[in-house]
């Protein structure tokens, strides 16, 4: 079986063709191709011109040859003209944390396994959540059991503070019904949001489980406390246990705000885990003036959202505070020799804060990011996309044959042509067949409309004015027809 | 509200300390610092001498100021030396593959999110497959329902298809007991897997709320074919409903193999959902001469293992196959209007294959390092680690005071001070101690054991001499007392 020690060099070659000098001058020429990329990004067509299963036939079966030109077929999410979803972030700081991530490659799904992974996140989360004015019975900081975490997605984070909840109830349940059983218990759990909150929340009532029903926000779609009292009285009256309420800051759809200062005080007195989704609007809160959106957060049990989306750094980094995160960690703790370690319990394992096990050096990211562009000027970030978003409100406005559906807030507006929805319908595919710019609809109450989202760290003024020319010069088409 | 278009960009200056130019030296630097950090990771003492809470002090509580020096409170996963779990992987292809990840940035949810990133994933995963020699049945490229997926780690990939599982066999259920509730159904459910299974198997059943039963493999820790029939005839009998088994190939403690050839029938006559997973083994199966321990393979639902550990692709990268992904897409799909596109149905949309919504462009690091690597190259490096591993257990067994535990297959030696556990506890906790190697301890049967790991790229035989050195010096120590 064993080996003979002299020769294993010998024996096992491996002729790798990237060894430390040519990688250092294939990563140098990257960083040039990156940053042209980027520079020039403007001038790309933004949504590529392909069909599906255009790729299989262009590389070969089996075997490894030249690459393909990425710029041809790849959608460009960072083009100034792309205005579908919600931006995702992207930085120079935030590359060059990930190639330093990316080398020292640990796995930091314990303190252990590489301290400053752990101890890094815990404190970012704290300078974080200090830069939104979180309740510090989030903060680790404060001493007590609450902290944050980075998690992957905003859907992870729906879905974890769903099971957190759904321990805790189980948990509840069982205090008042010794007798009951598990399944009986799941079997009565409900959970709440709006019908305008993020497809994902939905998805995590069914991935966990649970009966999770749909309330409807009021004529504004804002999610309201009395709505949401109502429906836990009338299921409680029915024997069920409502357990979990998500409350979003800025839908998806229309980017409005659910009233959290009505939702929470419901949920407290009701025991009901509070979660609250500020997927794509929560980086705004580091501007005081949008703070008022978030009133009534001391309320909420668990409060997420994604600096990858609107605080320049890159995907992944949901950055997600719970005040008790035991219900998590007691709930689904298991705990092998092989991962023990001499330090449990003097610092978070974050492995019993998320569904994986294995985790990146994430926040990194975050310090580069937070130190290179400093708050102030990720505040002007903020407030730039909300004023070009305004900007082309007011483009919108002046002109008699489109209408505003939604009050603009934050970097997102919501706009039709008056009049039935095959109009507006026709008039984004057609914008999205001629790719000059790209943006994705949506529906309300049956009215259709077309979102255009501020997504590049890019985007000028004359970018929004060729967006919006681009827009009229297919509506003179669609409604000349 | 609106803004006056011409003042935007003077309102709003952004003084970021790193535009391209910044970033293309500070970039160039980085990539030079990573060459030297990996290239001289073999001189730095593996395990940081830190206690938790030490970073706090060191960065201010609020404000961005100097980094403090990682290399020193790092654990060097990709030194030599680091020997402790099971290997993580790095190489420069795959960082240089990130770095253009990080640049297009693209979330690939959807096929028109971004067509490369989907159409990649499902080529390269269609290469890879090929290359372990997978039944066809699970390539993308045969025209069936099958495919591959990148997931985040092996634990999601657990959880997938236990979710999968879990709404066939409520489906199944239904149809022949059209009236029994769901919360009924899934109170019968039972899932299976060896005591030896990972923990994230386990966590796998508390998440997904489900019953799994931890199964006695034999005398040699494998899992074996009537042991699982046993156990599902009895459960089947007491009115439960068996749904899941996960098979292990290459366990966490000992990288021992389970029966896959007896398990896989078993499970097919009962309509169980079978998983397999070989997050560490699996990259071995590149090569013929360890396929004989995948024999059965093609009786699997889906199947696992992470590039991301022993295949040089840096984490995160575990690939996952499915013969039939569609219990996945249409338990769990919602379809909500903003991430609908005109050519669904032609081309996966990988949300439905995942937790998650967002996804980043992660086949292009598959990509790099099968192009720039090669198969022969990868094969090299996986028998080179296993030479080491029988090299590293030559020297054991040339020492009577210690033994060989279990049979060494892969890159694993798993090995002890004969006599009491205690004698081998403290060997372990002074080796740890002095930070030179790093290892972690397991325990099967109440015999406490050393695990070996050969994990780093840079392991040559000098280093494996090394680390026999230095447990022979703490050995003396141990032994003296």
């Amino acid at each position: 079986m064993a080996s003979s020690s002299s020769n294993i060099e010998e024996r096992f070659k491996i002729n790798s063709e990237m060894e430390s000098a040519q990688f250092k001058d294939f990563a140098k020429e990257m960083i040039d191709y990156v940053s042209n990329y980027l520079e020039n990004i403007r001038d790309r067509r933004v949504l590529p011109s392909v069909e599906p299963g255009y790729l299989r036939p262009l590389i070969p079966e089996t075997a490894p040859e030249k690459p393909d030109n990425w710029e041809d077929v790849v959608t460009h999410w960072h083009s100034p003209r792309f205005h579908a979803y919600f931006p995702t972030a992207n930085s120079y700081p935030a590359i060059v944390a990930d190639i330093l991530s990316g080398a020292i490659a640990c796995i930091g799904f314990s303190w252990i396994a590489s301290p400053a992974c752990t101890e890094l996140e815990v404190v970012m989360l704290d300078w974080l959540g200090k830069m939104l004015d979180l309740p510090k019975e989030f903060l680790a900081c404060s001493g007590g059991k609450g902290g944050g975490v980075i998690q992957g997605t905003a859907s992870e984070a729906t879905l974890v503070a769903l099971l957190g909840a759904k321990a805790r109830a189980i948990s509840l349940a069982k205090q008042a019904h010794p007798e009951w059983k598990d399944s009986d218990i799941i079997s009565k759990l409900v959970a709440y949001s709006s019908s305008q909150s993020h497809s994902s929340v939905e998805r995590a009532g069914l991935l966990g489980g649970v009966t999770l029903k749909s309330l409807k926000p009021d004529s504004s779609n804002r999610l309201r406390g009395e709505t949401v009292e109502q429906a836990i009285k009338e299921d409680i009256e029915a024997g069920l246990i409502p357990f979990y309420v998500v409350a979003t800051l800025g839908t998806t759809s229309s980017c409005t705000f659910d009233n959290l200062d009505e939702i929470g005080p419901v949920c407290n007195a009701n025991n009901v885990w509070l979660h609250v989704d500020a997927a794509y609007a929560g980086s705004a809160f580091i501007c005081p003036e949008f703070r008022y959106l978030m009133k009534g957060i001391e309320r909420a049990d668990s409060f997420n959202f994604n600096p990858h989306k609107w605080l320049l750094v890159n995907f992944d980094c949901s950055a997600m505070w719970l005040k008790d995160p035991s219900w998590l960690v007691n709930a689904f703790n298991v705990d092998p020799l092989y991962l023990q370690h001499d330090q449990q319990g003097s610092a978070p394992d974050y492995r019993h804060w998320q569904i994986q096990l294995g985790r990146r050096f994430r926040s990194l990211k975050l310090w580069f990011v937070l130190r290179l562009y400093g708050i102030e000027n990720l505040q002007t970030f903020i407030r730039k996309h909300v004023a070009l978003a305004h900007h082309f409100e007011s483009l919108v406005r002046k002109d008699d044959r489109f209408e505003i559906t939604e009050e603009v807030i934050m970097g997102l507006v919501c706009f039709r042509l008056r009049g039935k929805n095959e109009i507006s319908e026709n008039l984004l595919k057609n914008i999205n067949a001629r790719g000059v710019i790209h943006l994705v609809p949506s529906k309300i109450n049956d009215v259709y409309f077309l979102r255009l989202a501020i997504c590049s760290r890019y985007t000028e003024t004359a970018d929004i004015e060729l967006s919006w020319n681009e827009i009229k010069v297919v509506a003179n088409e669609v409604l000349s027809q």
